[in-house]
């Protein structure tokens, strides 16, 4: 069929009953500010095989592409509205795969609260490629920077760490772990949960936070950026059992926190308001961990087992560009 | 360089002095929607080999991106603020084709009077892919909508249609004009030149509004929908001296009528602002075309010179999805 065929049969239902999209039938969408609100912007597109392979699921693909934007929405503080795609779309994909695709972006729609806004969608020579451009929205003043922690603010970490670069190395065939272990990793490597259970809670107690998405090390440390610190114990980091029973295996915590995709919120809090943050994590459901106290004019130093501090030549995934 | 490194070398730069992009160093951008206005945003995605050719010049690929999203706002009578922009990025990148790139972008943020406000970039296997989302505002309830035009409105066009067609051809070797007429039309496929000048009259005088950039007859269809229609003389249609010098050798009017790549606008006009287009065409100096009259419960046929009707199987450019 051509584009405009699979607009009609994949994409508009996406829309439907939203009229800021014109039912995808017009140039442009139109976006009507909520008054009292700013908007939170944030794009990050998925290449095949870079991050996500061929044969992955289309409808875990879709998700994947539509949460790791949510996941930076959530680390501002922001609540999601809606969003842009773009589908470069390659040859192989066929009328079933972009059923499968378009049924995940529905699941996770109703989940989130979201809806595609606009798109376009084009012919690919190899590989699939998916942008998507996310926009939320927060009372105005309200969102949460990435750079604003205070020294003397508690720094805090959301779940578990690095059971999505393991789930990457199940991926890619290591059996090191137990079957139901491995299951585990790669639903965490292929399906992250946004914290969008923290937006509120953020935007009332943190002084600043970010997702960790590019590995654990790497993040603290654009977080601290050059004015703040701490000692971190990487032994005391929040480990699922599964990451635990592979570090009792191989001992190697590089893998743990210097992989990506955790896809975990850290943010700093002012010590007036660690209690509302405890209480707020209990009655949500939500799991923190505290990391320690930010200081000012300190590095950033992570302690092994011994408290000898350990380095990390790349301490993340980073794209090489040029 | 990492990616952290070539956002910091060449992207920062592109959102300079702009708050609202928090330097690109933060999980996403704080856009304050100006008061009484309304967004209208579009997107669309360039792939490598589909929509431009690999060894085309970085700068030219760069703009080309951007015009194509600038003409769809001015087709809603919007005035561009800022975009987002992902980048799929193969190996064979190198910094002086994005330093090519940086600085096309650069050039056409200083005539178009808009800035990067964030984005992401990543590797990508095998093919280049730019995705831009471009965001615009009008005042609250001015945006010119595609299908609302209303029977006996004038239809019009902007320019000339078919250049950028003829101008696909010249690139893959068709040798039928002079050096002259293919540099012509090479330069109008290469480098569209969205209709910005016409945004505020549209706002001002148009019912209703599209871009033609999937081809001419197509695009007249999709304009007047199941409702209106009209006769439309193919030969009476504005072309330039370069497709008219083309038109007499070939006589092959289907490649500028069924071709895409124009960015030329597509509006209609009630009776009574007629004039008021014609004077503001006079003095901001863009060139229009009266079509006709549009009717309603008529179809829209293409005649050619003996005032028999055309068929055309495709109309235009499509991409065959799925």
């Amino acid at each position: 069929m051509d584009e405009f065929a699979a607009i009609a049969r994949f994409f508009r239902p996406l829309s439907e009953g939203r009229p800021e999209a014109l039912n995808l039938l017009d140039d442009a969408s139109l976006i009507t500010p909520p008054p009292g609100k700013q908007l939170v912007i944030t794009t990050d597109a998925l290449q095949e095989n870079i991050h996500f392979f061929s044969d992955d699921a289309p409808r875990l693909i879709a998700k994947k592409a539509l949460r790791v934007n949510l996941s930076d929405l959530a680390a501002k503080g922001a609540d999601p509205l809606c969003y842009f795609m773009t589908l470069g779309l390659p040859p192989r994909v066929d009328a079933a795969w972009l059923e499968a695709f378009v049924a995940g972006l529905a699941e996770d729609q109703q989940r989130y609260g979201v809806f595609l806004a606009g798109g376009d969608t084009t012919n690919s020579e190899h590989s699939l490629s998916i942008s998507i451009t996310l926009l939320g929205t927060v009372p105005n003043g309200e969102m949460v920077p990435r750079l604003t922690a205070q020294s003397s603010d508690f720094l805090y970490i959301t779940g578990t760490i690095g059971d999505a670069a393991l789930g990457l190395k199940v991926r890619h065939g290591d059996a090191t772990l137990s079957g139901k272990e491995r299951e585990f990793l790669l639903q965490r490597y292929l399906l992250p949960e946004p914290r969008n259970g923290c937006i509120e809670v953020l935007r009332s107690v943190a002084t600043a936070a970010m997702d960790i998405s590019d590995g654990f090390v790497q993040d603290v440390q654009k977080f601290c950026g050059a004015g703040l610190g701490l000692d971190i114990a990487l032994t005391a980091l929040p480990f699922s059992p599964a990451a635990q029973s592979w570090l009792s295996v191989t001992g190697d915590i590089a893998a743990l926190v210097a992989g990506g995709d955790d896809y975990e919120l850290l943010f700093s809090v002012a010590p007036c308001c660690k209690e509302e943050l405890l209480q707020a994590a209990h009655d949500f459901g939500f799991p923190v961990t505290c990391l320690g106290t930010l200081i000012a004019q300190k590095p950033v130093r992570f302690l092994d087992a011994s408290g000898s501090e350990m380095e990390f030549s790349a301490g993340g995934y980073r794209h090489h560009i040029a």
